[in-house]
């Protein structure tokens, strides 16, 4: 299956959209009710009901994301993001990370996996 | 298994070296014997002998890739490389792609699978 390059591509300008608004329901609603999301890669994935969860607290984090490049499409149904992201979690410094993601879609163009790569090197004191 | 950081990035900054100085025998040996190659996401994954003629075509095309952010890590054995990459194919116009390859490594190091992500409108005359 391939899937429309357009649409996968305004998810994802949609999902840095309602990250930096501070839109939580409407970056939720982007996602298939049964996705999963590897945020970083190689730790446990969040699904269904944790990703409202996840999605509130990188809100209540004032998350903003700066895409460093176009996004990529694929021959497929993915597509990747690559970006900056600063946040302010509950203790400690407001903090940089340096990630890709990379999303699944289905036919109607949610998210149905989402994988973030970052490492531990890849994030420092904004 | 979580990859040393520091060995996944040096293998992608190889890669970009190597394919930048022409070394196509460089940047095959930076593939494991048994690697797939999906380049692009979406279409029939390249194995084993087929990776050296990938490579022998991608230095005869003066491939020249340009990084345009930092590797991206993980908290696993996986690591991503956003690129622009030039090159000019045996009929037409020189080419720029905007990609992301992801590329997961062995315990030496080694890259076992790379997936490039781009799509049909991700590529244009440079």
């Amino acid at each position: 299956m391939i899937i429309e390059q357009a649409m996968m591509k305004a998810a994802l300008q949609a999902y840095v959209d309602g990250i930096n608004a501070g839109d939580a329901e409407a970056v939720t609603a982007l996602f298939a009710a049964d996705a999963i999301i590897e945020d970083p890669v190689g730790t446990p994935a969040k699904r269904g009901p944790d990703i409202a969860a996840w999605f509130a607290d990188t809100i209540a984090y004032r998350t903003l994301i700066k895409p460093v490049a176009p996004v990529r499409g694929s021959h497929g149904e993915e597509a990747a993001l690559a970006f900056d992201v600063e946040f302010s979690p509950p203790e400690g410094p407001r903090l940089r990370i340096r990630s890709v993601d990379v999303c699944r879609f289905d036919a109607q163009g949610r998210i149905v996996s989402l994988r973030a790569f970052w490492g531990p090197e890849d994030i420092e004191v904004a």
